[in-house]
């Protein structure tokens, strides 16, 4: 929360409701960030508090990332008395209109009797089939006047069964065609059961398992079947589509380039691949994976899982395989990776596949700044878990104040900058995309050199105690001193 | 701006037009606070480059302060390449659904021969009376396709002039009645030469010149005229404006408490009090004073001016009174305050109102975070003059990065940061509107010395050289040390 006058009353009750935990945030976008990342970790929603339009304004960017992660989330926002609304004060604005592109329920309580039923009506729609963010604004003087009325959990919608046809149809496809690709969506990628199911159909029938490049929480690691993923570079991900004929979608929507260039396609699937949708976004992928296996008498054989293949510690000068290496060599079992490396996480990947069974979290929507909220979050939602926050410094800037609040909860989260005191994604692209990738004043706009950007400082600063490295040896003592403390800490690692 | 890969072609160009000057900023919501500093000083609209729904919505807090002070804004916001839209990517998102809360004028470009008109109709429209944000959605298929076209710069809307009867009818309730209000917007605020016109007026015919609690950007200090404010508190604005007859509301609108609160009125004039709309926000605000003045046969006698009368340099331990006494005493004439001192703020008005002539400018929106940004932009566009960032650690918190941008353009920029470490202004309102304002749980929330922020390390880390100081004798030293070196510093002043 980040809380403002309107929503003061609702601050006031915390006392009077020990079974809320409130946790202060120093900007909005932390604020949504941290509830997206309990979330993912928890299962169940968080809400948020937000000061107004603007200060559902500053959280917008991680909502986007909340939604694209259909991560159920209850936002509360403060608005003026209903009386007030009428006039120009200053804090006046169209607060339905911000929360529409990030919310899929939104709500203006216009009594203070009305509270209670819409509150509960707001956690309900947060959980419906796929998960969405539900906004609820509160006028002030819904939170001040009486209200006599109180409410029971309303219902949550339950997801799709998938008809028994389109079970059957989709078994035909697996069973007689050749070159089919199941993609799966957060439903699988999220669940080892449902993993492992996919896999096993999979291997019986020599179609391949794979996921977009992104994924709101990724079970992986040792012991768990491996998945194939798309890439980010548009050219990659056609490559490993190419030849796929029987494209079943399963919980998810067809492929698409992260982003659109000239005489490249959008859709990454070959225009002569058959795409079948198996089971839609908000359809039960679980029953209806069960169902799938039982008709293709599949039982559980997922083939090759990860195996524990821990890499040695690197040594050497620094770089982004070393991190990785490192973080796969000493992370211990069931740990959470918040992963906005950017560039950086390119890689990681397979460096990070025969580490002990973990979480992964992506961003996304692609709003950077992303990485340390979430971290937050999710070592709030999972206080015994290893946090890593791997984090591009250009994208860390974004919402560094996570830090802050980590060190005020004492969190176990370890945050490693790639400090490579660039924009380095955008160097990338620019000479993709354009001619005169080297002029000074355009090349100036993704260099984060001038001034040096010093992490140590900044974490310190919020009370997070940091070290800078450039050596693989230094990182790999300060990963080690950061996994045995007990709170947050913070490395810079310059690559 | 802070690009993305949906911008980089624009990013590129940059190389081929000298004549634009590009700003790098590590958050957006920094770029369009920047923007808004810039315009409020030059008069002129400054664009900001942002990227996509997110870009823009990490932007909108600032924006919204914009909207509120009718500054000149061009937003330009990536978008996908049109034939993208249809997909689901992760960027995809309802841009103009986030722009129209915040932009007067808001459009998305279909094609690339269109981009120049377009462009021009942005920035005109952004100079429509009294100004406004104009967005411009620029999807990267009309940055890289090839455009012939170019265009002349568009005609701007001429304010609307105020007619002669509503000119002779406010000139009629001056001339003849008692407890006359004269109520001034940004028009007059920003317009030494109207100032001295109202208060001119005022004095010949025993009328209050009066404006609101925030203004855009006002002209005062030494040699000008003294202008009455209302306050934020609501009872404040009600004593002061007790036994008004007649509110004459000159280029603004009726006054409104910043927020509503039980068994207060919204509207702060008295209920008896008979509003007179002189001139509109889009009305000749200054062809319409002339001509009032003419009309009231008033010459240039502006009454009592405020006399320079710089403060003994405080001692003793430090408060935000002896802050505002230090400033008063040191500052340059021509400074430039921005003001985000929020609490420690309210004061500030008398205890600078006879320092040397100087320009201020408030948060207009209420919106939080917009004080170091602003600062930032102000001193981009009058690299000449000294600029003060007033700021408190609360809400400096929300837009520290814009610290890196200062240093980055050695901006003349010392930052002041009043270290309450609190949300001091949330303890005051929980006093007025809660019974239980003393409950662990709802007082922490309001707390921010769970870890403490360092605001030295803060700044050093991004590059600019800080100081912390508890002295009033320190911050002395500090503040003559700030002014008289080039580039930006910061002084976390501990209160």
């Amino acid at each position: 929360m980040n809380p403002g006058t309107s929503e003061i009353n609702f601050v006031s009750a915390l006392d009077t409701h020990p079974e809320m935990r409130s946790v202060l945030c120093l900007f909005e976008g932390v604020v949504t960030g941290c509830a997206d990342g309990y979330a993912r970790m928890a299962g169940k929603p968080a809400a948020s508090l937000l000061h107004l339009g603007p200060g559902l304004g500053n959280g917008i960017a991680n909502l986007h990332n909340a939604k694209k992660a259909f991560t159920p989330m209850v936002n509360i926002v403060g608005q003026h008395a209903m009386r007030h609304l009428e006039y120009d004060a200053p804090l006046s604005c169209d607060i339905e209109g911000l929360a529409h592109p990030v919310s899929g329920w939104v709500k203006t309580t216009t009594d203070a009797t009305l509270v209670a039923k819409d509150g509960a009506a707001a956690i309900a729609a947060s959980q419906s089939p796929p998960g969405q963010v539900a906004t609820l604004i509160l006028p002030a003087d819904t939170a001040w006047n009486e209200a006599e009325s109180s409410c029971e959990p309303q219902p949550i919608q339950k997801p799709n069964p998938v008809p028994s046809d389109r079970i059957s149809e989709i078994a035909h496809i697996i069973k007689t065609k050749e070159n089919v690709v199941l993609l799966v969506g957060d439903h699988v990628l999220r669940s080892e059961k449902l993993q492992r199911i996919t896999s096993s159909i999979a291997k019986k029938f020599g179609a391949r398992f794979m996921a977009k490049w992104f994924g709101a929480r990724i079970k992986r690691g040792a012991s768990r079947p491996i998945i194939e993923r798309l890439a980010y570079v548009v050219d990659q991900s056609l490559e490993i589509l190419k030849g796929t004929e029987h494209l079943v979608l399963i919980g998810t929507v067809e492929p698409v380039g992260f982003f659109a260039y000239p005489n490249k396609p959008s859709l990454l699937a070959p225009p002569a691949a058959e795409k079948h949708v198996f089971a839609n976004l908000n359809d039960d992928v679980e029953a209806a994976l069960i169902a799938l296996a039982a008709k293709l008498e599949v039982s559980d054989d997922p083939g090759e899982l990860a195996i524990l293949d821990r890499p040695a510690l690197p040594s050497g000068k620094l770089d982004p395989d070393k991190i990785w290496e490192s973080v796969s060599a000493l992370m211990p079992e069931n740990s959470i990776v918040s992963d906005e490396g950017v560039t950086a996480s390119r890689i990681a990947g397979p460096l990070t596949q025969n580490a002990p069974a973990h979480d992964w979290l992506h961003v996304t929507g692609g709003a950077i700044g992303q990485g340390l909220p979430v971290a937050t979050g999710a070592a709030v939602a999972a206080p015994d878990r290893q946090v890593f926050a791997m984090e591009a410094d250009g994208s860390g800037m974004y919402t560094l104040q996570a830090l802050w609040t980590q060190a005020r909860e004492s969190l176990n989260v370890v945050n490693i900058i790639f400090a490579n005191r660039a924009y380095k994604i955008l160097q990338v692209e620019m000479k993709k995309l354009c001619d005169n990738e080297d002029g000074p004043k355009s090349s100036s706009m993704m260099e984060l050199d001038n001034p040096n950007l010093d992490w140590v400082q900044l974490s310190q600063g919020m009370g997070v105690p940091a070290v800078s490295v450039d050596t693989a040896e230094a990182f790999n003592e300060a990963l080690k001193r950061g996994i045995e403390q007990s709170g947050p800490c913070l490395i810079e690692a310059l690559v």
